[in-house]
């Protein structure tokens, strides 16, 4: 195969790497039938691991653009030199533009086996009462003017959220501290628009939240990952020239681990002396289940550099689209104005609702018992992964265990097939490191987990049989 | 006054004025009891409009920061002296980010005679039809799990959108064109990240939508005001370089004109020439008062350089937050990826009723239904003016219409003291140009409009007595 491949920009090599072959695929320069290199051997010519190849790999599989023929190899499948409507149109996106969007949990159906990442049982959710207390609160809406509302979203969710955090997670705010989003992703986005200038280094955890480096990479910064030890995020290689520190020190994502507390002031000594800001994305440490947990950076910051940042997408549903950012006031007026830049207002209805919701004790309630089921589903992958060749990584809260291990090439793509969904911890990272695999048991069922570990096993080749 | 103004920022001189005088306030370079200066000598001063300083003077005013004392003049007020909380934190906004938000139309009390730009009139909502498609959407929803859903937004909703935009105006859409956004604003905010790079040059009519001027100048755009006239956009005077025209051609905000169908072929032409995209910003044209609407450009357009922006704010409720974009498919990967790393997907549960409304013919028989109500009124606005010194601006659709009159200073203050809300055009310019008013009859009561211009007429010394 004689194709360049550029993978010089932004920090995402698989991403840059599947846009690569596929816009290769598209235009013709891979035509139909032709033989793709061993992900052993792209990978060595690209410098990149294998895995990232593999991943690639299976991804264009997946969408159509490959085909793997076991004991052949990967290559461009016939279809995918259909003309595309992908090339109608005139203008084009702004180089450094050529994302393509990720594929999401909710678009492929739901395998048997089902360890994915971050998604919440929805068996657990109330629905009865979420349609009762939707129901009052488009009543009462209606006796309002179909006006535009403020920026910063409902003053009385605003109320319920400040209080809610400060019961459940320790963060004193006042809700004038407090912008309700459209999920984590926006809160981060806001935080990007106001923060972050173009050629800005922000720094981020590595394994980590690729959703996060790809939306600062968006904004132009120089996203630097940062190794994570037993102790989390390694303050001491922070860049000197870091803007920004992307972390996630309540559970690790994807690794799980806590971040101790020396790492905590000494990051919070770092970004004073480098005039940084920090955000914490406490994702989803809702759910504990052990010791009491350490402060959160936000309350241990007395320099006012913290963005607190939240979301009900693991706590109650993603589909509700409800997070939240803990601000300091010296950036409230610009987060307003880049939230009314972006998108206006939250809706009103689903707002109030939700506001209800937390006035009611309905959430904590929820968090309460869903996090029973969840301890449960996480002893029984605990003990399935006792008797197994792997290295459970520590961890005391969320939807989601790690655990490092031998993982042989295209595991994600093999699991699949035997029906279980399964991240490696691999698919995470950027630079080197080990290996393993990312355990979520929030969707998967609880009688699930021994039959779907097992599968794994064999699929890792962890055990003969 | 002792006060130097930076005014160079951005182009947007309404909103550097206000963030000046208010900084000057909140650190105490401006003292309680400090008399500003008359606006018409700021005016003159800072070669701004006198109507321009007179706003941000009404808005200071509002929120507290100034008092006006009637024929003595405009003071710092003495509560602005208080210390703030907005003077805690050690993060800064990035410079060129010291935007504060804009109020807006939901956070103040409801004036008596209403005639706000953009708002739709709630009571004829149907609010019933909408709680019980809702329920039952959720009940469905119920079923599914707690999935993170596509950034296109849902399949159904897209496709009745499609359907929805080819009956009511003519714009032939692909449901994979098709992107459901929170509003107009997001889908601004989607095309300005993906086409937009900083020093670009957009091109935004004047008078015109200052929420999107701000939008394109926050993504660093070079800004420039083309002029409007009787056929809409002068597009004669659009700037070589131009690479995007935002443009509203079905009805002008805030004139209220229609681009004349040779202006639009010459538009296309010129994008065309110049390799530039065209936004085509269709907020409110469901409602049409007489003739056969003009093909939107998008129809006209036939090298795919359009991308069509419409909203639900208008023809349903801006509460319900849902907009979208219709856009060439080769920038819809680029959006899409924009779209999830903005904030990942729509909600699912409204998205799902907004769907069904649509596929049950509601929308459609909502808008008929509005549509009569809004002729009414606005034949009762056109009935009263023309008793007055003002020359209508022709126009013939939409939630608005404006007039050309003389404008005294602080007409809008004014006419809010006598009960009145009221925009001048002259809010909605940048540069030089006829003032007058804006009078949209979304909000309007029916029975409130007689006596309501009546009372602007006395405050615009338009009558005797």
């Amino acid at each position: 195969m004689d194709l360049v491949l550029d993978l010089s920009d932004r920090g995402d090599r698989a991403g840059a790497l599947y846009r690569a072959l596929r816009d290769a695929v598209r235009d013709g320069r891979l035509a139909p039938g032709d033989r793709l290199p061993a992900s052993r051997a792209l990978a060595g010519d690209l410098g990149i691991s294998r895995t990232t190849v593999a991943t690639v790999y299976e991804r264009l599989v997946a969408e159509g653009f490959l085909d793997a023929r076991v004991g052949a190899g990967t290559f461009v499948s016939a279809v995918a030199a259909t003309p595309s409507r992908y090339a109608t149109g005139a203008v084009r996106p702004r180089p450094g533009w050529r994302w393509a969007p990720v594929p999401v949990s909710g678009e492929s159906a739901v395998p048997v086996y089902d360890f994915r990442v971050g998604i919440p049982d929805a068996s657990l959710f109330p629905f009865d009462t979420w349609r009762r207390i939707l129901a009052a609160e488009s009543r009462l809406h209606g006796h309002h003017p179909g006006a535009y509302g403020g920026p910063a979203g409902l003053p009385r969710l605003r109320e319920a959220i400040a209080r809610s955090v400060a019961y459940g997670r320790g963060v004193r705010a006042d809700p004038d501290e407090v912008v309700v989003t459209s999920g984590t992703q926006q809160a981060l986005d806001l935080v990007a628009r106001v923060l972050v200038e173009p050629g800005d280094v922000v720094a981020v955890e590595d394994p980590g939240y690729a959703s996060a480096r790809d939306l600062f990479a968006s904004h132009g910064a120089r996203v630097v990952p940062v190794r994570v030890d037993g102790e989390g995020l390694v303050v001491d290689e922070l860049p000197d020239e870091t803007r920004l520190v992307y972390t996630t020190p309540s559970h690790q994502f994807p690794l799980g681990v806590a971040l101790s507390l020396a790492r905590r002031r000494q990051l919070l000594a770092f970004a004073a002396s480098r005039d940084a800001a920090v955000v914490e994305d406490d994702y989803d440490s809702e759910f504990r289940f052990s010791q009491r947990p350490l402060e959160p950076l936000h309350a241990l910051d007395e320099g006012g550099r913290v963005i607190y940042v939240g979301t009900f997408s693991k706590s109650l549903l993603p589909s509700l689209r409800a997070g939240y950012l803990v601000a300091p006031a010296s950036v409230m007026d610009a987060l307003l104005a880049a939230k009314q830049l972006t998108d206006g207002f939250g809706s009103t209805q689903p707002q109030a609702a939700l506001a209800r919701f937390l006035e009611e004790g309905l959430l904590a309630r929820h968090v309460r018992r869903a996090a029973k089921v969840y301890a449960e589903r996480r002893e029984l992958v605990l003990d399935a992964l006792a008797g197994m060749p792997v290295e459970v990584v520590p961890s005391a809260a969320g939807l989601h265990l790690a655990a490092f291990a031998e993982v042989p090439s295209g595991l994600a793509e093999r699991a699949l097939a035997a029906g279980v969904a399964v991240d490696t911890i691999g698919q995470h990272r950027i630079g080197a490191g080990r290996d393993g695999v990312v355990l979520g048991y929030g969707a998967a069922l609880t009688e699930a987990i021994r039959p779907g570990l097992a599968r794994l096993a064999r699929a890792a080749g962890w055990t003969s049989a």
